[in-house]
C-alpha cells in the first residue's frame, strides 16, 4: 500500500510504474479476460452493496456536517439502486465490442512490404473527478475494456465511497486473473495529488476530467499531461424558415426542456425571420416555465418574455432558462453561432435540405444536426455504449468518447528482408 | 501588415483571428481550388527562384558572419536545384488523394437517425521551424491541402528565404481565389513570438515543432496549445535466433547506415544468443567504418569492439556509432526494448512467424517490423505522401503524420423530427 507520508509526486510516480507494468500484462489479457473481469467487478459491486452503503454513509455525514449544497448531497448519495444501476454499467461496458486488434487499415507497398495500422491501447489514463461515486466503477471499467490502466482521484467528499466501489472492483478483476493494478484509486484526498497527476508527462499518457467548469478550467491550466476535455454545451437551435411548425415545437421544447441540466441542453434559440410559429413557440416554453431571455422582436412575441444582456448568448443556463432571437436567414444565423457556440452541439430545424446540408457543413461543432433534439448528444444516444465524456476539443476525439477514444494505433509492418535503396 | 511595434501576444493575436477567418473560407472552397492553389504556388516558386536565391544570400552571409557551422549553412542553403525539388514538392501534396470529406463511419440509430462522422479540417497550425527554409513551403502546402491555415514561424537566420518562399506560396494561392491568410509566415525573429504561439490557446489548435531536441523540448515545456511532437528515434533491431543471416547482415547495415542522420536509423543491434553469425554482422559494420560500442559478448566478437557505457543503451547517436548487445531470448529483448527505446520504430529480424508477431504485439513502439529495415520509417515510403512529422506521442497521430493527421471529424445527425425520450 501506499505510505502517506511521501510526497504527492513520489505518490503518482509509483502508482503510474505500477499502472505502466499493469498495462503490459493487460496488453497479454484476452479480450474474454477483460469482459470476464468486467462481469465479476459488477457481480462483486452487487455482493458489497451493503458496505459500499455504509461507507457512502459516512461521506454523507461528513458532506452534511460541511454544509454540502442538498444538490451535490443528492450527486454524492447512493443506495442499493444507484449501486445496482453502475453494476448494470459496468456490465454493459463488458458486453460492448472489443475495441482493440481492428486493422484500421492495410497497404501493400510497391517493395511487398505489408503495412496495417492496428488499434492498441492508449496506455494509462489519470480520471479526475468531483463528487459522483458512480465514476469510480464507470470509468475504471471503460478504461480496462480498452486495455488501459486507470489512475482514478474523485472528490474528497466521496473518498469512503470510493474506496469501497474501488474495493469491488479490484476483487473483480482479480478474480479474473488481471492485474490489480490496472485499476487504481489515488488514497489520499491532497489536492496536491491533482497537481502531480497534471504534471505527470511520460508516465500518465491521458488526463479525463470529469467535473465542473472549475475542475476543467485548472485541468486545462496545469497540465503537461494531454487532456480530453469537455467545455461548455453552449447549444443553438436554429428554426429555419423551412421548417415544419409542429416538429420546430416538439424539437425545440425537447431540445431546451427534457432535462436541462445536461450538456446537450439547447440554451439559444434562433427563429428565422420568415418563420411565422415563433410565437407559439415562445409561449410553449414560456407555458413549460421555461424563462424566455429574448432581443427585441422575441419581447414583441409575449409579455413573459425579459430582455436578453449580451452574455445571455454566451451563458451555459443548465437550467429552464432559454435566450432567443430572431436572425435574418441562414447566414446570419451562422454568424451567431460561430460566435457564440462552444463547438458542442448545435442543429437546425428545416424542411429544405439545400439548407440544412449548408448548415451542416459550416457549423464547426462536434455535433451539427439536421432535425433532431440536441439532447441526444451523448455516447450512449449514439450507439457508442458508455462515455467517458464529450470532448470539445478538436484532437484525438471530438463529440462523444467512449471506447475507441480511448484506445490508440501502432503501424506493423511485416516485410521479407526490404532495404531502404 | 503587422505593426512590429506590437506585442507578441498581439502580433499572434492578429495573425490567430486572420487564420481562423479564411480558415473559414477555405472550408467553403473546393478541393480542386485548394489543389490548383498549390499547383500555382508551385509555379510560383519556379518563377521567383532567382528572388529566393538572392534572399537566400543574404541569410547565408548573415549567418556566416555569425560563425553558423557548416552542417548548418548546408541547411539553410537554397539553390535553384533544391527550389525545385521543394517545387515539386508542394505538386506532389497538390496531387494526393483529397483527405476531407471522408465518412469515417455511418450508423442508423433504432429511431431513425443517421449518424455519420466526416473529416474536416484540424483547424488552425502553427508550425515552429528551424533553419530549413524549404519547410516553409512543405508544412504550409500540407496545411492548406487539408484545410488548415497555417502560422508558420521560422529560425531567424532563415528569414529572408523564408520571406521570399512564403511571398511566392502567397501569390500561388492567391491566383486559386484562395484566402492569403491561409498562409502567414510570423514576420519578426523575436523569440518572443514563439512563446505567444505556444500560449494561444483557443486561437491555434496544434503547434508541430520542425527541428531539434532543444526546440521540441522548449515546446513540450511551454506549450498550452496541444503539440504533434517527435522525440527521439531509439530504435532497435533484434536479431532473433531464427533470423536467416544474410538477411539480417543486409537488413542490419541498411538500418544503421543507408544514412546515419535521419530519426528511422537503427541505434542499437540486439544479437540473439542462439543466432550464430553476429559475429560476421559486428565485423561488416566495422568494415563499413561504424564504430561498434558493444557489451563483454560483442566485445569478444571483435577486437575493434569498444565497450557500451550505460547511456549508450538510450543514446540516438545519428551518427556511424551502433551499440550492440547479446540478449537470451525474446524476453530478454522485449524488457531490453521496453527499457530503452523511444518508441519510435523496433524492429525483428526473424524467420519464426511465432516469434515475429509476439515482438509484433509486444513491443509498444509507433512503428514496430518484421524483416525490414527500419529507414523505412517515413510518411513518404509508407505511402503517405509527405508528411508534418513522425509522432512518438500517443493521441490523435502516431507514427508518421500526412494530411489525415491534420484533419478532425465532425458528427453529423439526420433526423425526421426525433425528440429524446
Amino acid at each position: 500500500m501506499n505510505d502517506l507520508t511521501q510526497t504527492p509526486e513520489m505518490l503518482i510516480g509509483a502508482m503510474a510504474a505500477r499502472a505502466k507494468e499493469a498495462g503490459a500484462i493487460l496488453a497479454l489479457a484476452s479480450d474474454a479476460d477483460k469482459a470476464r473481469g468486467l462481469e465479476l467487478a459488477a457481480q462483486a459491486l452487487r455482493d458489497h452493496a451493503g458496505d459500499i452503503v455504509r461507507a457512502n454513509a459516512k461521506d454523507m455525514e461528513n458532506a452534511a456536517a460541511n454544509g454540502l449544497s442538498p444538490a451535490l448531497l443528492d450527486r454524492l448519495r447512493l443506495d442499493t439502486g444507484r449501486i445496482e444501476a453502475t453494476a448494470a454499467g459496468v456490465e454493459q461496458v463488458a458486453h460492448l465490442p472489443n475495441p482493440l486488434g481492428e486493422i484500421i487499415d492495410e497497404t501493400q507497398r510497391p517493395n511487398g512490404m505489408i503495412l496495417q495500422r492496428v488499434r492498441v491501447p492508449l496506455g494509462v489514463i489519470g480520471i479526475i473527478y468531483e463528487s459522483r461515486p458512480n465514476v469510480t466503477a464507470d470509468a475504471a471499467a471503460l478504461c480496462l475494456r480498452a486495455g488501459n490502466a486507470a489512475i482514478l482521484r474523485g472528490g474528497s467528499e466521496a473518498i469512503e465511497s470510493n474506496r469501497a466501489i474501488h474495493a469491488a472492483m479490484a476483487e473483480g478483476i482479480s478474480a479474473a486473473g488481471l492485474p490489480v493494478n490496472a485499476i487504481q484509486l489515488v488514497p489520499t484526498t491532497d489536492r496536491a495529488a491533482v497537481g502531480a497527476m497534471l504534471r505527470a508527462s511520460g508516465l500518465i499518457d491521458l488526463i479525463v476530467p470529469r467535473g465542473g467548469k472549475s475542475l476543467v478550467a485548472r485541468v486545462q491550466e496545469e497540465a503537461r499531461v494531454p487532456v480530453l476535455a469537455h467545455l461548455d454545451g453552449m447549444n443553438t437551435t436554429y428554426v429555419h424558415a423551412s421548417a415544419d411548425p409542429e416538429m420546430a415545437r416538439a424539437l425545440v421544447l425537447n431540445a431546451k426542456m427534457r432535462r436541462t441540466g445536461i450538456c446537450g441542453a439547447t440554451e439559444t434559440v434562433l427563429f428565422d425571420s420568415g418563420f411565422g410559429a415563433g410565437k407559439d413557440i415562445v409561449a410553449a416554453l414560456l407555458d413549460a416555465k421555461c424563462a424566455v431571455r429574448g432581443d427585441a422582436v422575441v419581447q414583441a412575441m409575449d409579455g413573459r418574455v425579459t430582455p436578453a444582456s449580451e452574455e445571455d448568448w454566451d451563458t451555459e443556463y443548465l437550467d429552464a432558462i432559454v435566450s432567443a432571437a430572431v436572425v435574418s436567414g441562414l447566414d446570419d444565423a451562422l454568424s451567431h453561432i460561430a460566435a457564440h457556440s462552444s463547438h458542442h452541439t448545435d442543429a437546425i430545424i428545416a424542411e429544405d435540405p439545400a439548407t440544412a446540408e449548408r448548415f451542416l457543413n459550416a457549423v464547426d461543432s462536434a455535433i451539427v444536426m439536421w432535425n433532431a433534439s440536441t439532447q441526444f448528444a451523448d455516447g450512449g444516444e449514439f450507439g457508442l455504449g458508455a462515455e467517458i465524456g464529450i470532448s470539445t476539443g478538436r484532437l484525438h476525439a471530438r463529440g462523444p468518447v467512449a471506447l475507441e477514444g480511448l484506445t490508440t494505433y501502432k503501424w506493423i509492418v511485416r516485410g521479407t528482408g526490404q532495404t531502404r535503396p
